[in-house]
Parts: C-alpha cells; sequence; structure tokens
C-alpha cells in the first residue's frame, strides 16, 4: 500500500504518549452518570463472591444479592406456559411433540406467523411485531375497562429502561438556563437521573408530603417547580406507579395507609399538576402486577386521564411504560417491555419511531414473551389451570414476603420500615449514631453507603443506600428486594440483617 | 387529596393548548438523526404491503425487501445446534428429553449454571455473563493466532449497534469547534452519522482512491481530517472491516481486484494514520464469517495491531464489535454482540461499565446464541458433522449469491457492480438519465432516491438508494441485499431489478 505518511509514522515509533480517550478527555456528561442499583457497592459484592471462590475467610460464607429486582435470580421459578411457548418459537421442530399442551403450540404458531421468515432470528420492524403491538393495545383496553388503545400508539422495547430513555431523549432541549427540567420523584429509580445527566438536562426532585391520613398534598413539589424555572425549563414529571409516590417517602411507621399504591384522587392530582404546569407525563407503571394489599388496587395513570374528560383526556400527553422484568413472572433477562404514548404529537411520534429504528428493533424472544404476558391463556385453553396457580403462588408468596419484610424490621432496634404494599422492594429507615455518621464523612462516604458497605463486609448481604435513590436530609435508608425464595430464605436474610444495626450502633457509641 | 391549584385548574379547563412536545420544542439532535436503511423507503413498502392486502391493484403481487441484512426474514433456516441449546437453555425441563443431542445438553447445562438462578430470565451483570465472556476472549485467542485475548475487555451488548453506540457516547466532548469528529466511510452504515447527530458530534466523510490496482491511498482521508479541524476535533476513526474500506466507494467495474477485503497492508496504513492523527479506532467486524472470495482473509484489526508491535501494539486505542446477526447465523432477532476494547485507559473502561449498567443487561438469550457462536461444537462433538454442512451450505450459498449478482448486474444495461467478496449487500451503480435527476430536484427528492422510490412503486422492490451511505457527488448507487433464498429466487428478483434501469432510462429521455 501506498503510503504518504510512512516516514512521519518512522519518527513517532519510539515516543510514548497520553491516550486519546481519558477521564479528562471523555464525555463528561457521562462522568456525570450515577447508577446505584448496579454502583460501587454491587462492584464490592462481586469482589467479595471472587475472594470467597479464593477461599479467603469472611464471616459469611455467601454473598446474598438483595440489590436489584430480579425474581429468578433469587429463586423464583419461571411460569412454565411462557417458557413452553417460547422454547416451541425458539425450536420449531418441536411443534410436532407431543410433551408440549395444544395452546402453547398454536401460540407459539401463531407468534412465528407474525415473524419475518416465521423466526424468532429475523429483525422485525423497529416499533415490535404487528401482532404483538395489537395484543398489547388490547391488553391495555382490558385492564382499563374498556377504554381504547391504538396499537400504533404502542411501541415495544428493550426492557422499560429502553422506552424510557428513547421519550426522555425527544423531551431534552436548550441550554444553561432554558434546558429541559424533568421532575423525579425521590426516592426515585436512578435511571432517571443517569439518563437526564448524560442527555445534559437537569432533574428537579419532588417529595410528597401528608396532610391528613390518606391525603397527600404536593408543597415541596410546586416550590421546587417554581424554584427550577430559575436554571431550567420543567417540561416533563415522573410518576412510578404503584412506587413512588408515595410509598418510600415519609417518616417511617406512619399507621398503615392505602397510599403506598397510588389512590385514584392522587393520580387525579398529579395530572391536574402536569396539566396546569404544561409538563409531559411519564408514568413508570411497571409494577402494575405488583398490588398484594388488601383494598388496593391498580389505576393507570392513562384510565384515569381518560375518565377525566376534558380539557385533560383529549390533551395531557403521556407515555406509560411496561416490562417483562417484574409482575409474576420476573422475566429480566429477556429484556421485553413496552410503551404507550397518548395525545403524543403526531410528528413526534414519528421522530420517536426513527429514533427507534437506529437500534433496528427490541429483541424478538423479548417481544414473543411480552405478547404471552399480555395475552395469558383463556380459562378454556389447557394450559389456563397451571398458569393461573402459578401466578398466583407467586403473588401471594410475594404478599407474604411483603408481610414478613415489614413485621421483623419493625421488631428490630434502630431500624423501621413502612408497609410495602406494591412493588418488591422495601426501603427500611435506619438510625445511625453520630460517630457513624463522623466516620463516614471522614472517609468520603455518604453515611448509608457506609452502613451498607460495613453490612456487606460483616455479612455478605448487598442493599442498595438510600442515597443512591434520594431521601430526605438526615435521614437514612437502604432498599432491599424482598424476592428471597422460598420465605424462610427471606426470613432468615431479614433476621441476619435486622441483627446489624444494633451491632453498628454498639461499635460506632 | 388537599390541592392548593384546584381553582386554577377549573379555570383553564376550556384552553385548548399546544402540545409540550412538538417539532418546535423537541430534541433538535434527534431530529437530525437520518437513518436511511429503515427510512422512508420503508415506510413506503409498508405502505404498499398494506394496500396489496387490501386488494389494491399494483404492478407486482408482492413487496421483496432487500434493504436490511436480515437471513432468516429472506428465507435462511437457523442452524439447528444453536437452537436446540437455545431451547434447552429457554425450557430445561428438556433437558431430560431424548430428542436432543448430549452436546447440546451440556451446553446448555453450562450456560444456565452460569445463569442468575441458572435460569435465561434472570439479569446477568452488566457487563454480560463472565463464562460468556471468557469464551469469547477464546473465540478471539483462536481467530488471532493466539494472540491474547482478557475477557476482561469484553463486553457483551444488545447487538453491535449497542456497543458503537456505548463507545461513540465516551468519545463525545466540547462545543462548537472544539467538538469531537469521528471519521467515517463513504459509503456508511447509517448507525454512525444518526448516532453522531444524535449525540451531538460531528461525522467527517473520507474516501478511498486506487493509486494502482491492489494499492490504496488515503489522499481525500488526510484532507477531509485537516478541514475538519477547522469545525471539529477529530478524535475518532471508524472502519468497516470487511467492508467499507474500499469495496464499496470506487468508480465500478474495476478489475478484480483483492481489495474489498481489506488487505493487511491496508489495516496496517489505518493503524498508523490513526496513531499518527491521535484517533481512537473503532473496527466494525460483524462481516468477519462472510468472505467468500478465494484468495481473501480476514485479518482482525486486533491482530495487525499486535503484529506491527511497538509503539502501536502497547498503545493504539481500539474497539472491536462483533455481532450474531450476519456471519453464517443471521440470528438478527436475538440481538447479540460484544465489543473487544484495546488500550483503553482502566479508568475510561469503568465509565463504560458504569454506563452499560444504567441498561441492567443484554438480552440473556442474545447472550446464550453469541457463546453458541464463539464457541461451536468441536469435531468429536456428536452435533458437529451437522453444525459445519449447514454452516458451508450457508456461506456456499453466500458466495453463489455474490458471484451471481455481480453476474446479472453487469450484463444489464445502465447498471453496474463490484463483486461482492465480504459482507452480504451489493451496492450497485446506476446511469440516471438527466431528465430523471431534473425530476427528482423538483420533488425535493435525492436523484437515487427517487429511482429507489420508483423501483418500488413499478416492481414492488425495496432497496436502498446510496444517498443514504454517503457516495461520490454526481454517482448513484443503491445496496441491495444478497440474502433471497434460495438462489433461484434471487436470480429472479436480480433479472427483475436489472431490467428497471432502461426501462426507467427509455421514461425519462
Amino acid at each position: 500500500m501506498a503510503s504518504s505518511t510512512g516516514d512521519r509514522s518512522q519518527a513517532v515509533r519510539n515516543r510514548l504518549r497520553a491516550k486519546v480517550l481519558t477521564l479528562d478527555s471523555m464525555n463528561p456528561r457521562v462522568q456525570r452518570v450515577e447508577y446505584a442499583v448496579r454502583g460501587p457497592i454491587v462492584q464490592r459484592a462481586l469482589e467479595l463472591e471472587q475472594e470467597l471462590r479464593q477461599g479467603v475467610k469472611k464471616p459469611f460464607t455467601e454473598v446474598i444479592r438483595a440489590n436489584i429486582g430480579d425474581a429468578q435470580a433469587m429463586g423464583q421459578r419461571p411460569i412454565t406456559f411462557l417458557r413452553q411457548v417460547l422454547a416451541l418459537c425458539v425450536n420449531p421442530d418441536l411443534l410436532s411433540s407431543p410433551n408440549f399442551p395444544d395452546d402453547a403450540k398454536k401460540r407459539a404458531e401463531r407468534i412465528l406467523q407474525a415473524c419475518g421468515g416465521h423466526s424468532l432470528g429475523a429483525y422485525s420492524v423497529s416499533s415490535g411485531i404487528q401482532l404483538i403491538r395489537e395484543d398489547v393495545a388490547r391488553y391495555i383496553e382490558r385492564r382499563d375497562g374498556g377504554i381504547p388503545a391504538d396499537p400504533n400508539n404502542v411501541f415495544l422495547s428493550t426492557g422499560a429502561s429502553d422506552a424510557i430513555v428513547t421519550v426522555l431523549k425527544l423531551l431534552v432541549a436548550g441550554e444553561g438556563h432554558t434546558r429541559t427540567g424533568v421532575l423525579i420523584p425521590i426516592p426515585q429509580y436512578p435511571l432517571y437521573s443517569a439518563t437526564l445527566a448524560e442527555l445534559g438536562a437537569v432533574h428537579v426532585d419532588y417529595y410528597l408530603t401528608r396532610s391528613a391520613p390518606g391525603r397527600w398534598t404536593w408543597p415541596s413539589f410546586t416550590v421546587h417547580c417554581a424554584k427550577a424555572r430559575d436554571h431550567c425549563r420543567p417540561r416533563a414529571l415522573c410518576v412510578i406507579n404503584p412506587g413512588v409516590p408515595p410509598w418510600l417517602t415519609r417518616p417511617c411507621c406512619l399507621p398503615r395507609t392505602p397510599g403506598q399504591v397510588q389512590t385514584r384522587e392522587c393520580i387525579e392530582a398529579v395530572i391536574r399538576f402536569a396539566f396546569e404546569e404544561r409538563l409531559f407525563l411519564l408514568a413508570d407503571e411497571v409494577y402494575q402486577d405488583n398490588v398484594y394489599a388488601a383494598g388496593s388496587q391498580f389505576h393507570s395513570f392513562k384510565k384515569v386521564l381518560m375518565e377525566m374528560g376534558p380539557p385533560y383526556a383529549g390533551q395531557q400527553e403521556l407515555a406509560s411504560f411496561h416490562s417483562t422484568s417484574k409482575g409474576y413472572m420476573g422475566e429480566c433477562g429477556f429484556r421485553g417491555g413496552y410503551v404507550e404514548v397518548v395525545n403524543m404529537d403526531a410528528a413526534v411520534q414519528q421522530q420517536m419511531l426513527k429514533l427507534m429504528s437506529v437500534r433496528l428493533c427490541p429483541p424478538v424472544p423479548g417481544q414473543a414473551l411480552l405478547d404471552l404476558v399480555v395475552s395469558p391463556p383463556a380459562p378454556t385453553d389447557p394450559s389456563f389451570a397451571q398458569f393461573q396457580a402459578e401466578k398466583q403462588a407467586v403473588l401471594a408468596e410475594l404478599a407474604a414476603k411483603a408481610k414478613l419484610t415489614e413485621q421483623v424490621f419493625n421488631e428490630a432496634p434502630g431500624i423501621s420500615c413502612n408497609p410495602v404494599q406494591g412493588a418488591m422492594y422495601s426501603f427500611p429507615r435506619v438510625q445511625l449514631p453520630p460517630r457513624a455518621v463522623e466516620r463516614a464523612q471522614e472517609l468520603g462516604l455518604a453515611p448509608d453507603m457506609f452502613f451498607c458497605l460495613r453490612l456487606l463486609e460483616e455479612t455478605g448481604i448487598c442493599v442498595v443506600p438510600g442515597s443512591g435513590f434520594g431521601q430526605r436530609e438526615g435521614t437514612y435508608h437502604f432498599r432491599m428486594t424482598i424476592l428471597h425464595t422460598p420465605l424462610e430464605k427471606l426470613r432468615l436474610l431479614l433476621e441476619k440483617l435486622s441483627r446489624f444495626p444494633a451491632q453498628f450502633t454498639l461499635e460506632y457509641s
């Protein structure tokens, strides 16, 4: 090959030089990203596991991960019907096997018919397989008591995270004090702050306060929103439903209220706020099947919005997210999910589709799984009884785990915990002695990060400090999943964990 | 719920208002994204399909998609062994079935052992399952003749696109004339320009020219790079290997040269350029198994870099991408892929891991599939013979298709085509009559977009205009996949297509 620069190349041959890409030269926005759920504490857990494997002596024999809502990693068995249909889709030779129920075969054939080349190995269109988008729309209609859903407003995604990032990307604009601000509930799911940091947008934290039993006001939200207008332009409001608000945000051990699964009244107020402040609504509804407590019921933002009538129903922009990772199925590894957009500008919706097309398509096995989740076996199908039994068993066990968690934590000294009514986490508050807070500050750590690191080193239990999600100044929490299976395993974990704050307090007082 | 703003809400009740999110207010970077492979021509193809279903009369009976490298959608059958192991992983109840070969079962068990809760339904660590990263590293070592590969430098991804976007994200910095510039080969894969538009970085196009048979120089690259320094800071160089350069960029119908699969000399020159200009190298090597022509051989950038010795081997930063979507397997829907980074700053590598962790993990079925692709059955395994036979049949057919495509196109008037030696596309040049160019300009379309739209309307054949990939000023091309199975189907398609330019020329002269 002729090269005009061959001689220059000789000249530099022995020169040592700095890397092109360093912390100083890299994307500063990426550096600002923080992601607690998989942050330093999880890194340390990985190291400890390696040390244990190498025979290093520790006060524990295994690292117990309670940092991420990952049901099957914690021992939950997959739902048989879902995996039967998926196996048939993956390997259609099995369609002639007598070992699969007829309805599983019919479902697999139906999905394969809708795939390019009748194979999960073909790309789908970027918004997802049309048939599955139609099934999702019908699921939403059933869920919302018949309120219509248009498949053209449904976009399948690589887990809910992917769809949330896509919608946030559309919303980001402006520079300096006109940068997009997005209101996020504290404690938050750190995907929001991480994505906003990466996009150069501003997260505006909001807290809820309780004015009377079962009644919630948003004073700090309003204040924060007004304050935010000094340095950004608030354009979107994120809510997690069920989840935050308000289940994690209050002083702990309040009397039991139906607040943790959002009441309908609460949702209406959020919609009115968004409408008045001209905010695009993002409703993270991935826990819609995780509602356990008696008297609690899931209300989707879409349903409440539509039932509120004009001017809200026809105008308020909303994106609602769902996932195959949570619920009773807990199929995190397949990365299935969708977003439904409501009242989105048609031209913007075209832009969203274009943006999705750059990544080609969501994983097709995850799309197939989502199809089964939104259209499970009907009562007349051969697989119905087993499917229902397995689903109910998982949900009943999650409810029992929620109750057990609350009970064990609230009996332990130095720790207190709200009722867990939805989702799959508890967010207990811990009392940290002043000397521990000082010690943490000396080490340059958030006090609850210090607590969680000590907990990990002493017990092998890996939980996430509350500071990763946000919490009120001067309060300390950790987030722990309640997914360990069977219940007895969770009990042992809870008991081990709940003995630790007393030991920690003793050490630092 | 108590709401201090209830009265204001009454006041706005009947006011109609603009959307929060409109083309005017949305992210301007997203608006600048263009993605030809799934652009307007594919939208029109979808509409035509719908019209055909509704019984609208057309000069064709089906839309034939040749716009995207999607082998299984075009009729290629999946490799049996891959799907057997995946089905076993999805539904481990099948492990007791006598209908699966023993090695498939062992492989499934090995993968499941490495999964959280022994299930594909658990999240993996964000960089991918450790065992699979180790298998990828061993694959790279074998491929590169024993040059070591460290699993800690391998990150699994959601197809190669995901990993490419992640590395580009790290590289983007600066504002105005210090913005990151990334050199991309023309014609490019539009993922690069789309992602750089979204990230607010600058794409600096480069072309290769041929100085003598089999010898290539980069004059316009150097010129472009120097020019680019006026308005941006070039920090990275993308190459597609095999692919562009130089297989698509030259005046067509040159004598056959081994150029289209990059020669070793050519790769060395690229590495020297990158080193001298202080550019991070991105090597898109997803077509590494798609090398058909006699005398052609795949050289990875990593191997050549390491064999070049100091100062290159120990310093030049490189990211090499691979995918399960191309090659002999064509498993696009599973979205499997990986990136290996070489000489990356350790702190930046930590930042990359953090960034990946925000999306939790790549789809686990895609990870499992990747594992099988990088460690196929060994000669002593029961599945070896069938696996090899199927793989060779696919590659032989692709080689035959490449030859057929070149032959049919070069016999047709108004169309000419380079030999297709790697990958799975042809990029023929078409002669467009001046009146057609004028008509396109009247319609506000690129001339080759106009040609491709007319082709679609008249024949139902969907190909992508060359302008979506970039081409020399005043030349017109289209990109067509050569994947249609069986060969006879491809022949009919090619013949139909090659009759069209003459008809088009007649119409516009």
